[in-house]
């Protein structure tokens, strides 16, 4: 079962940088993972939201997924990111959110073969953050799956 | 001229984020300027350092070597990043620099002339993020600097 405050412990005491970004875990369930976090604790000279917060808050949603993702098939593996590309369509001027949504499901059962048989997998994740006016930035990762 | 301290005011008056992770500026020159932070505020559930980190500090470099740029020749202009794109060679396991060098000075020329003309311009910058072991991280942020 996925359980938010598992999510959030793991981020706590794991990520420390997430504390003072002030990211919170909104939802999540096996379609999407749901992170927020404050414009307070991460504005910049503009008065809008900081792009290295937004990049942050994207990669971590993105991770979230995958890290339920194994979670819920019972897979204990460790995930980095490889990649990323990001695009601030516009300036982000209240509290926002990041949200991951699964991909197609041809993608995760390969990534989950490529688990059981090589021990390691990639999966490209795609991440929107969203402000009170709605989206604002687009961001794509490709995650590392590697088991022990 | 530029000044260090005037560099590190800005970032910590305007970005307060940097505060958190610790993010210095060590150097500063028409030529380059790179940023450093320390992997003990920075790291992730491995013990190296946090992708989020990575990209704020590259982010930085790359605003900050705009911020000298038109301050070299009296621009009064706002910046903002565009888009930007990362790649993670592998991971950064002891404290970590960000250096912005100077692009070709033909991209330059058209940025401050753009400025001039319409009051605004794009320039694509690289940053380059290295630890103790050498260069670990690559990443190309657009920048587009606005006259108020």
């Amino acid at each position: 079962m996925l359980v938010i405050e598992d999510l959030q412990d793991t981020l706590r005491t794991e990520l420390p940088v997430t504390l003072h970004l002030g990211i919170q875990v909104v939802s999540l369930d096996p379609e999407h993972v749901t992170l927020a976090a404050p414009l307070a604790a991460n504005h910049n000279h503009a008065g809008s939201a900081f792009a290295g917060s937004l990049n942050a808050i994207a990669t971590l949603a993105g991770w979230s997924w995958m890290w339920a993702l194994l979670r819920a098939h019972d897979v204990l593996a460790r995930v980095v990111i490889q990649d990323s590309s990001i695009t601030y369509e516009r300036p982000v001027t209240s509290d926002f959110q990041a949200t991951c949504r699964s991909p197609d499901a041809g993608s995760v059962s390969r990534l989950l073969a490529a688990l059981q048989r090589r021990g390691r997998g990639r999966l490209t994740l795609h991440v929107q953050v969203s402000d009170q006016a709605g989206p604002a930035v687009n961001f794509r990762g490709r995650y590392v799956a590697q088991r022990p």
